[in-house]
């Protein structure tokens, strides 16, 4: 099966863009059966990860942490200015594995998939990934 | 292959419970090949991770670390008390693939699979979906 | 498809050790078609993540970070001296999961493999499994 490419918008330095949808939607086009989805970020200021959508709330205090965790200023020697971004690339994970029941997402209640910008704006693309059996 | 699901019961605020029988019993019933073993939680205060089994001391001191470094009390605006659960489970992350070697799995001398409990005590459960090849 | 073992070295006690080559080695020996490699370390001081290789300041500053955030001596139990390494270790992952197009790793452009060591300077090993479809 293929990869997936999806490009992205995003609207700020720091923000979760929930993906959710359009992981989905590759899902539905590649199996209806088991499997895994690997969804892959090739930038190194940004992560993927799976957390709360239902409240908002939720992704801007994991974000408003790690701001604070890790100031955009500090003991740096990269020049860019980005080293907080590279950072928290490191913490949160260039890639995430979810799994498929039956050709669909297997998420909990609660969880969406987010495209965690660290640099941003800027024009994203992420890669999906499935492997059914 | 099917997806195994396991049902557990957490036993205070933040534990680590050690799910790796658990794990290998999936992968018993189900390959003898090599392949790799997708452990994955859907909750959105949980996670997993592989770390160091013989010496309980050591999970206590990652997840002291973690309670020191992200408060239950701080700047969050997430109404139901537990935005430091949230957190944690982005920084350990979700899921967690390992490998398995002619049926068994592959893990180092010390390691052993953990269920990372934040928001405890609950019932909880997770997901383990094999892909041999 | 079998699992590939590679064995590095690594020269001081925290590291970032490029390990690309040697992940690429591994694909092209095994398939030609789209999939995903596993990249997986069996011990619980060290991890494996992946970030930005063209200016070595970046895995500096992501080093430097860990190293301030996760002191050395701290509120620890485990008597060997090495709890932030454990700790470092739940933080990156112990397993990266990166994407394979047409044979090939597909990284951005930036981005390169890195083994990351947080008890060295040892010897250390790692694999890489891959699965193809």
């Amino acid at each position: 099966m293929s990869i997936e490419r999806f490009d992205i918008r995003t609207h700020s330095r720091n923000c979760a863009v929930d993906i959710t949808a359009k992981v989905a939607e590759a899902v539905g086009k590649v199996t209806a059966d088991d499997g895994i989805a690997v969804i892959y970020v090739p930038h190194t200021t940004a992560g993927i990860t799976v957390n709360e959508g239902a409240d908002p709330d939720v992704m801007r205090d994991v974000l408003t942490f790690l701001e604070k965790q890790v100031p955009q200023s500090g003991d740096y020697r990269h020049a860019e200015g980005n080293s907080d971004s590279h950072i928290k690339a490191s913490l949160v994970g260039a890639s995430t594995t979810v799994l498929i029941s039956a050709g669909r997402l297997l998420l909990g209640t609660w969880q969406k998939i987010f495209f965690m910008e660290f640099d941003g704006p800027r024009d994203r693309h992420f890669f999906v990934k499935i492997i059914s059996s």
